[in-house]
């Protein structure tokens, strides 16, 4: 598919875009983005020629979630390329090398981000070594990586939005919108189809503590797209699912294996057995690329992020002593049978998971 | 019994109170607390002669916790009485009258305050109607129902510590240490007793949002006490106990109805369902007087609170814009399934708990 052609298909699923998070300007060939850590009080955009200065954006947070990683690099890597003075292809592929070991040095662990930068660099090393022709395949390879995530998460939306009933009350956790992938979001995005749809939904999201992802980021963008919100402390579930207050719950997934064990921002689970325990549906909106074909929830390694995390707020206002020990995993583990079924863009999987898990991937 | 046999059992009681937060110095008939508002950062107590600065205290939530609540506003009535310079017994009781209205006024809510208020004017208006006679009964009242708070927090301590095992890990939520009581605490009572009687145990505290009572005031207690602890948020428990992290939860309770339906802080319902899901004892610990003998968990009254609590940390740093809806309840109902037993300093209440709840308040 050409950049062309690609353009092109970005034009038709622009209508869904009402909050672009991040996007390459192919006029000035600037790549421009939405700095997450100032909202929701300020929306501050940044516009760099210089894939170090995205490099930076990455490490220091003003663009987080995997999804909207993986993009960046692949522009960042787009930079590099178009605003190299190379005139031979050994040295352009060179600086290309230089670029993808200083952007996955920003999060070592996002997995998002190194499939992005070797699917660049694979690209820039498949076509023949002319230094025009490897900047407009790296080019082509990061829109390409851009649209596809857009097009996901718009198809996961659309088929999601089957699940969600006119008058519904969706609770959610985490931030998996549009500031946390290319665009439009993943739970976030069934959320916002159906909205876009014309149901009549409203929304409870928690806070998410200790990031504060549902007070910064959903806040922002379900006040942008005018869809009636509520905001509760993540303990608050469990009251809003027995009071009958929310009718489901729909979360997002950083890693999902074919048990149907899965993954997501600490808190989940918890929203999980709540509304399992009164008998709401909770279901998990991921791409397939987030299934992994293994079989032990034992093995899926947590994370633990900083103490300072939870002892100061917003990176900033203490709450605690100093030197008090913590806790502080990044993620946590919700079992199969809490969950309804699983939203990807490939359809939706009911039970039996490891059977359909498997069928969706093309796994035999 | 009279206000020497009061102190001498006091005496006796002393051992158990490490913490101190609130008590009367009969040399100089002043009142002190702590002022929990500032923990963990600063420890500063107050010390006044005037009833009004308790009430003062009271409604700035310096002072904070039912029981806490009451004994204090019981004290404020002794400082009434003591400084007053009536000589006739009628307007003695007409300055206590005052002193009564002022002090009820400060917590609308506080079902302790006022009974803690009615037995204080009771008592003054049952003994012989003279100026000393009713000073004294004022005094003594206060210190009984001082005592008695402290004396059935120890027994609850000594009857649940049964429940724990030297090597445990147990979980707790909210504050219902020392700084919520007279002194010594109701769950966190059972922690502290188990812990005085050598046990090696830890301890997980969530932080519990949104007013923090476990990251500000659990954090202190335990620190004071040298109890290993370590902070999570509230999201947080499902994984810990998941991960065999904790092997019980002790939490405490605002009301519990015959049914062994318990009113706790929000989250409180989550905390018990990630305990409950792991095969492990979740444990209620409150006084009888805590125990309401009504069936119906729909007629308790969820009380909500501002959304300030939510929408700004610590009652100051904002972590969402300011005009964002709320939905901010003061407490949660678990249902009796998730509760393994109450401890009361009557006894361990085992199931089923209605016919024993009842039978623990002699109702047949």
């Amino acid at each position: 598919m050409s950049l062309d052609s690609l353009l092109r298909e970005f034009d038709a699923l622009e209508e869904y875009l009402k909050i672009k998070p991040l996007y390459f300007n192919l006029d000035d060939r600037t790549f421009t983005w939405l700095d997450t850590r100032l909202l929701p009080f300020e929306e501050v955009y940044h516009t760099t020629r210089d894939y170090r200065r995205v490099a930076e954006a990455i490490r220091e947070m003003e663009i987080r979630g995997a999804p909207a990683i993986g993009v960046s690099a692949a522009f960042a890597m787009a930079l590099a390329a178009v605003h190299s003075s190379a005139s031979r292809a050994e040295d352009l592929l060179g600086e290309l090398e230089e670029a993808k070991r200083v952007l996955a040095s920003t999060r070592p662990t996002a997995f998002n981000l190194f499939w992005a930068l070797d699917r660049v660099m694979s690209r820039a090393r498949s076509v023949e070594p002319d230094p025009d022709a490897i900047r407009q395949a790296v080019l082509e390879e990061a829109f390409r990586i851009y649209i596809e995530d857009i097009r996901g998460n718009v198809e996961m939306g659309r088929i999601g939005s089957k699940l969600i009933d006119d008058g519904d009350t969706v609770l959610t956790h985490c931030n998996t919108g549009a500031l946390a992938t290319a665009g439009f979001g993943t739970a976030l995005g069934v959320i916002r189809y159906a909205w876009y749809e014309g149901k009549r939904i409203r929304v409870v999201t928690t806070e998410t503590r200790p990031v504060l992802q549902g007070a910064r980021l959903n806040v922002w963008e379900l006040k942008k797209e005018g869809i009636p919100f509520k905001l509760i402390v993540d303990g608050a579930a469990g009251l809003v699912f027995r009071r009958g207050m929310a009718d489901k719950a729909i979360v997002g997934a950083d890693r999902v294996i074919l048990t149907g064990h899965t993954a997501n921002k600490i808190g989940t689970y918890t929203v999980a057995l709540a509304a399992w325990h009164n008998g709401k549906p909770f279901y998990v909106a991921m791409p397939t690329s987030t299934i992994h074909p293994t079989r032990d929830p034992d093995s899926i390694v947590i994370e633990e992020r900083s103490p300072d995390e939870v002892r100061r707020v917003m990176g900033k206002y203490p709450i605690t002593l100093d030197d008090v020990e913590v806790y502080n995993p990044s993620f946590d583990i919700t079992p199969p049978e809490l969950i309804t079924a699983f939203i990807t863009e490939r359809g939706i999987v009911e039970k039996p998971f490891e059977a359909n898990l498997k069928s969706i991937l093309g796994l035999t």
